[in-house]
């Protein structure tokens, strides 16, 4: 194979983020996939295609993100014996997501019904908060360990996903490699399964972006 | 039936905050309740009518905020099995009054007549406070336990409510989602009471903004 | 009665004052009191009769403005089953009395004669302290014990004096919901004794405003 | 007797710092001493003369700095039940001087040779320092610790100055009120003692500003 | 000999670093090293040569970059019983890669997948993060311990591997004092091993600069 | 004896400088010594020989400037009673260097291969370092337990050194204060030993300044 490692490591990445969102309860479907570098930054992305606009989402929502931005991560660990560099940017976001359950949405059981900072930057910004912390440490420590909770056991609910799916992880991989595009249709070959009819304007989040969940659509 | 998701939640969102105010001692009573969407964030709104202008309250009429404030999440707690981020905003305000009845109104047993900011930021703005914090991290470890106990007990409040009055918030629930629109006779319909003859200029307020209660009107 | 439950708060808070005013030893004369709103914030005010310019004020003088300062809380809660908000100000003026008790003035028997801060804001001034704190975070919990301690006796002090004065708390505020302004004579008549001979240009100080007490006219 | 209560605060403050001055070994001669006000904030001074120009300062000089500008609160301790905030300069140079020992100097056992800021506000300057603490919180609650332990033991030896001077204290102080100003002539007359020969150009420092103490002159 | 101290150690120095980079799985080859000083700051360079531009690094190559950074110092530590200053810069960058690998990359499995700043500095800029720290005290503790471990694990990999190849540290040294520069082909005989056949633009870098280490050959 | 206090104490402080250097393995030789007051800080100079310029120094190096800057202090201790505060500036350098060793250059057996700070200011320079720390309390506390450890063993060291010569630094300090300026020759009779041929353009350094010390010429 002439590939390098970089590039295996990017198909493999966004198998990864493709497959979660196929598998994933209530994520968009999966458009498109593509490792056909694009700028500086975003070496591949995962295109989803968004069925309703939303101004609430709710908590397995929320998580379903999570999951499917831990995807590219826990492929790589399964593929390889090593991980990338890759996931910084997923798990940023991952982070935000976990945090702002946690301090503003009142999801978490330990901390219970409260908005812990009084105005955060827009979710999913990249602008980092800055400001007084108006809370203690003990508070600051449950805040910690309730995030740490929900990606930990986000990390978990993601591994046995892929673990259930390494055939079509590895198939993925392979035919991002060789085609360097993949649309729907071959992805849905590789699941076996068929399309469950949604179309739309495929709204492209590059690796690096944040992939559109579809709140309606559980089995 | 063809509501989406979102719009089942609003409407039962903004049904919780209406029937809490309504049942809430020194509430203000509810003058219209509407899903009809205003601007980019206001989803839904419950009107009420104040029924005097104060600058003081009590310490009880503050709790009463809170319980409407957090009507609209505890309602969808109990219909659905799932929560949404609608809550945020009601949760920043209930928070806001619980901190500043800890560490402004001397309204916690285990602080005492104490004020613990030289000066905040005008009760209910959306600005967060800024500044070097004056006490000791073991104080405010103590304000984040006061503020914690206070929005519990509000909770525990909210659901002995809601829950004796389930058959009329998934009722209200759903007449919001058939009609948009609910006015003061049609809730009080449902509630099998009479008006207790409050008039007055309906103040609008919004999902997110916050209810108005009256404070000399206690059974 | 057509008084609203604000105007008795306000009249009970504004009696508490006066009542504690004229019974601490070496406080200012009471007088006049209002409970005629003026401006925006002051409900009420009590006005007393300062009988010498100090630049030196001693520990029982600066215990005694704490004393009047907590009045209108106390008498609140003897007489509602709630207390208001209205009490904000007099709280954070009666803490930054006592911070300045245990960090300027060496007046804390386990913090010994130390000044903890380089420089502070003039004492009652409405401008918070700013800067870096210097000390440790053991230094501020012994701080934070010994504020607690000054205003959680004051409480008690404060809480025997009007219990033996209740009824004449209760007259009072009857009296001023009545005619809205009290003058000295009828104060003196509620409290049964005569005027120690005090006169002077009366300066006002609203509810929200400062008492002025007299040093040395000890009984 | 005519005087005000803050006149005789005054005037035993003044007579505190003043003994202190004459019966320290090692402090500078006091000249005058006055309880006349001048200005808004001094409302006394007591006149050392300066016996040397020195830019080194021993332990034993910096500790009788102390020792002078604790004796005006002590004399307040031991003449009234009572004690004033007249002190509050006094304490923020006697804790500026303690703190510089122990974080400067080196002059601390437990903390040993070091320097624990980079760089301080001149000495004795009132302007507080401001910037961001390099050190650990254990050794902040150490400084705290040793600074508490020289101010201390200060207290103490500056008590038993005065107990053993009380009469003397007592006489000057009623010379004070009586005289305004007190030049050193009366004020060896009180102690019985002769001048001991200085002479020169006594720098007036108000009971607000630092003493002057005399290195060589050991008894 | 007639070398200074200061020149033994820089070529002992230079000499770890290019042996390292030799010797650790995937890191570039080694072009040149040189102890001729450069401007003010760069007392001797190793240049290798980057084999592959990339976007993504795996773990084992952070790790080693860390090893090549440590090169130098242990280099010294071997040959000298005493260290130098001359790490100072090597260190910096090592700890900010075991920095990343735990805060950004979710390389920690104490940690686990998340990021604990919301932006950072972009990698390996001299700028240091400013900013307000968003997590607690106790995972700033974690936090320090992971990269105290990267770091300490790192030390060993390292000592372990010069030390099984003393006698070349030492003959690079000598042979670097003598010529001052030293070309692959020296470097190769040392080794006692041929080139594995790469060239390109050698990217100098100075002993204070990164090593470029190539990802995709290992043996 | 016609000295002052101070002018004894600052022989005694520059003789205590001077013969550490002359004592300490590595240190720059002594070229004058003068007590002669410059300006209105610096009351009195060791001005030492350097014989190499040095981009790197080595730990003993580092070590032994800490020893030639803390002679000052030691010499006090062992002459009087009693310390002045003329140590400050030493002190702040000397614990600057060890802070160093232990946060920048890795020189710490406890932290071990690390950069505590990103960027420091340039060493030696009297600007503090500003900025938000990175590492936790805990990190914080071990720095300056390692900072107090080498401050401490040091100040033994000195303590010995100057012990078994205190006869020449009585007979230095004397002949100071009687010359005002010691040259070389003089130093070294009293030392009872020869030069060991150093020459060079003496580079003065004031008691505040540092001493210059020489690496390349331990006995």
């Amino acid at each position: 194979m002439m590939n390098t490692r970089g590039e295996k490591t990017v198909a493999c990445h966004e198998a990864g983020h493709a497959l979660v969102a196929e598998l994933v309860p209530g994520a968009d479907r999966v458009n498109k996939i593509s490792i056909i570098p694009r700028g500086v930054a975003a070496l591949g992305y995962t295109q989803q295609l968004p069925t309703e606009d939303r101004y609430l989402m709710t908590r397995s929502e929320l998580l379903g993100r999570i999951y499917v931005l831990l995807g590219g991560r826990v492929a790589e660990e399964m593929i390889f014996q090593d991980v990338s560099t890759g996931a910084q940017n997923d798990l940023q976001k991952a982070t935000e997501i976990a945090r702002n359950m946690v301090t503003q949405f009142g999801m978490s059981e330990s901390l219970g019904l409260v908005a812990l900072e009084g105005q955060r930057t827009p979710m999913f910004l990249p602008v980092p908060t800055q400001g007084q912390r108006e809370y203690s440490e003990e508070t600051a420590r449950l805040v910690d360990e309730e995030i740490k909770k929900v990606l930990s056991e986000a990390h978990n609910v993601v591994r046995n996903i892929l673990s259930s799916h390494r055939k079509a992880l590895e198939e993925l991989a392979k035919l991002l490699l060789e085609k360097e595009v993949v649309e729907r249709p071959a992805l849905q070959a590789i699941l076996g399964k068929t399309d469950d009819g949604h179309h739309g304007d495929g709204k492209i989040t590059s690796s690096r972006g944040e992939p559109q969940l579809a709140s309606d659509h559980k089995p």
